[in-house]
């Protein structure tokens, strides 16, 4: 290649006056987000119009593939929607925001542009995403020597997904201002993690169907392969299931308004399908249950401690194991994923402690620990979606904490607590884990506190190789207690971009704090400029 | 009055289980948001139907006042729309929200319905707000006698503005869920204090016109009559000066997409005034300017401390009172408002201690104290504006802490520090104040925040009659670092309506807290059934 490496961008300051400890060598990052596994940048760059651009399969057999053609249209609006707003700006924005902003802003041969974006795809047309899927690619763009290529190269639709982001990352504004620019660049990627995931949460506050499409939006841009559902809790029971039709009749803070029906949920699992998203459902038990209770008589424990009426489901009812039997039968037929989440977290013991049947019963059994009856409880239902349904859990730290005995295929997600001690003790028992304890969304700090969020490492913890391959990813949890559909894109976004990057790039302990401001802010504006209202993440500025 | 007076509604508690510190007496304080001073709310309510129902002013000479027409035509506009939703979910939401949302839900008699509201009016038709403005008025509705009467009275079109609000929080679904009904009341309202501001910087975001007019309509649902502009500071100068374009040309963050124009400015100025709004610019100098540097050159202090290339305004050059009082009487003639911020926060010493030619100046005067170069400044400034334009000014409190000779008419405002000693020492020197320290809406915390800010007491500094009689009110302050178009308004609403209950509804130590929670609660969803995205202001839940 006759283009000038510039792997290494020594930077060298004029002056005392910024001397600083960033006056290291600093490897020229791009406008990345997440970082690449590994890439090489060219100073060299070619122009792209919209008009004349296109993505090219060489396969012909790939027409139908759903997911291919999906995401080329998306991407080409995507670039098209990028180049009208960024054009219309053009130059005329202030100059010191060249360097906010890192444009290359070099100026174009008028002759020469990029043509098309060769896809070199050697995979099955797969439709649904899923844990441990294939996200590699290679991107290699080549400006300078004709012909001019970028191929997008990869093995499965999910890495053509991931490169096609990529090839987003690589566009900027020409110095001239009336072209995009396509930067010359070498790409090798794939994931960290194979669970890159985020929590929300449609019961403490009902999220329109439009609000979670917008999130999964957001997703695609980071890269974050999981939409943990968390989509019923004490507060209201959004799911509109065909066979109890009570729960949310009853539990739905408006049956008719406020509930996710069977095709609501169809929706969402295409929309976030063809982005290479996964839709994880949790329908957390025995505890965090009030609003199940009210379309389901039985089965809650009745509480004689006179704080609340009811409590966690009643464990001894044998009734409960065939209803939750028959809802969980229906729910892994709506939900494709192979996992389901049983929830197990916050079982407040008191109201078990204070029913006298409950209290019987286990003298009866020689039990003495409530603990005992929570992994009673728990075991029956792993039992009942691992062994019958064939499908696998993921569970809250405290399921395993209180002894429950665990599938392999069982995942233990961390929450609370020193995450280090915890996965440590998850990971050597043998467990697979998920980590969330350092990336709860709703816990709120003035200012940009994406920063907490970026100096979380998963794999920190003591522990052998062998426990750390046990770490399967982790998940930013977006709790809706504080949030709506005013606000919940907002606070996610750009905050969750800090989990999404430390789950997917390479670790790297040394990684030049200012250029990750700075690549944030050039993400948050590209992530604007697709309609996403991710919220400012540093200080003041603008987005083109 | 056939109807029963439920001045006290005396809340005996059925159970020992609820009992609590909130088992006294409890007004009920129905859905008002801010209280009014005083009132009395009747257990009868009468239905109210948009087709017919109409406001009807008795004099006929008022058929040409603007602000009583498009306060007729908006009001209109909201309980018809109200009305639309509230009915689209009628008596389908679960039951236990009836409790959370104080519905009366009583049964109407189908035959009965307000027809109008008389507005008795004995005013001038005045068109701008301005301080100290009348904003009292009368509402009486009482739906159980024949003729059923709604009338809102006021000597002052503020005050109908302010009635015509109230009259919406009369407003509830009936029991049938098939219209609205009015509740029955008698009330007699006025503000505690004259000045309630909201502070918005569209320097360090720019803010689009669109979402300054969506925060107007949220001042006004919570009777907020001032919004502070900080237009200008460091980050750019969004301002487009019509004598001076290099400012905006050079200093916006894009001089032609991110900047106001005087067309602009005279919009939202119109906007804000027909909703009772006044709309105060700042220009903060002599610090926070260095935007205004780009395109003026010659008016910053060049540094001789190798930190910053250029400091503060420089106080020793006459240029630049000629330039400022030039820039000041545009503005003053663009703004109606009487009142012009003059900023003086936060000015550094360093840069004017590091420049020779201020040393010189300084010691040619034996002038050794740096705060009395900041005061030679301000008064200079001051003078004009006060002296030379006759427009009355507000300054920041170290404007006063650094020993500034201010006129009477100049109100300080509080903002850093212990803020009972700083009132104390402000009221003391027989100046006027506003309090802001305590309602900086960028200060974020986990959950919902607004009841740190319900906390705070205007008048609880030690201090003479007196002096309480020169505080004129507060203004919440919404800093821009962390904020711009996607998040700004629902970071300001509901967070802000608790600073405009403190300066609204009369000083009560002893208001029941789960009231006012409730009432946030319903005047959020009021304000989202207006299309203003207010965030939760509590935990969970969810808006008809």
């Amino acid at each position: 290649m006759a283009v000038s490496k510039i792997i290494l961008l020594l930077v060298i300051y004029s002056s005392l006056l910024f001397s600083s400890i960033d006056a290291f060598v600093v490897q020229d990052q791009g406008n990345f987000w997440p970082l690449p596994k590994s890439y090489v940048l060219y100073n060299s760059s070619i122009a792209l119009k919209s008009s004349v651009f296109e993505f090219k399969v060489v396969q012909s057999d790939l027409n139908k593939c759903r997911i291919l053609n999906e995401a080329f249209k998306r991407y080409s609006k995507i670039i098209g929607d990028s180049l009208s707003i960024l054009l219309r700006h053009g130059q005329n924005s202030r100059k010191y925001s060249h360097h906010h902003h890192h444009s290359l802003r070099q100026v174009l041969d008028p002759n020469k542009y990029l043509e098309h974006l060769e896809i070199n795809f050697s995979g099955l047309c797969e439709t649904l995403p899923y844990f441990g899927m294939n996200e590699s690619y290679r991107l290699e763009v080549d400006t300078e020597k004709a012909p001019r290529t970028a191929i997008l190269s990869s093995r499965s639709v999910w890495g053509i997904l991931r490169g096609l982001e990529t090839f987003t990352h690589l566009l900027e504004v020409s110095e001239d201002g009336l072209s995009l620019a396509v930067r010359s660049a070498s790409i090798d990627d794939s994931p960290r993690f194979s669970h890159r995931g985020l929590l929300i949460d449609t019961s403490r506050h009902f999220l329109p169907v439009d609000t979670i499409k917008q999130i999964i939006d957001g997703m695609e841009a980071n890269k974050l392969n999981v939409l943990h559902w968390h989509i019923v809790d004490d507060q209201s029971f959004p799911y509109q299931s065909e066979l109890f039709p009570n729960l949310s009749g009853q539990g739905a803070y408006d049956p008719r308004l406020l509930v996710y029906t069977i095709a609501d949920i169809q929706a969402i699992i295409l929309y976030a399908a063809v982005r290479g998203v996964r839709v994880m459902p949790e329908f957390d038990t025995p505890g965090h249950t009030t609003s199940w209770g009210f379309g389901q008589p039985g089965l809650l424990t009745k509480c004689y401690n006179l704080v609340n009426e009811y409590g966690p489901v009643n464990p001894i009812n044998e009734d409960n194991y065939k209803f939750l039997r028959d809802l969980f039968n229906e729910i892994i037929h709506i939900f494709p994923d192979g996992y389901l989440h049983l929830g197990g977290d916050e079982v407040n013991f008191d109201c078990w402690a204070s029913n006298p049947e409950i209290k019987n019963w286990m003298t009866n059994r020689n039990m003495t620990d409530y603990a005992k009856l929570e992994s009673f409880y728990i075991q029956k239902i792993v039992d009942i979606v691992e062994k019958e349904f064939r499908t696998n859990t993921i569970v809250w730290q405290e399921v395993f904490d209180n002894g429950v005995n665990l599938y392999n295929s069982t995942i233990v997600q961390a929450w609370t607590g020193n995450y280090e001690k915890e996965l440590d003790r998850i990971t050597k028992a043998g467990h697979k884990a998920l980590l969330s304890t350092c990336w709860y969304l709703d816990y709120l700090e003035t200012g940009g506190d994406w920063k907490k969020y970026y100096k979380c490492e998963p794999l920190s913890f003591q522990g052998s190789d062998e426990q750390k391959r046990l770490v399967m990813g982790g998940e930013a949890c977006m709790w809706g207690e504080s949030v709506d559909e005013t606000n919940v894109v907002q606070r996610i976004f750009p905050r969750v971009n800090a989990a999404a990057e430390k789950l997917w790039s390479p670790k790297d302990d040394f990684r030049n704090i200012h250029q990750v401001e700075s690549r944030i802010d050039v993400h948050t504006c590209r992530m604007k400029r697709r309609g996403i209202p991710a919220q400012p993440p540093n200080g003041p500025g603008f987005c083109l």
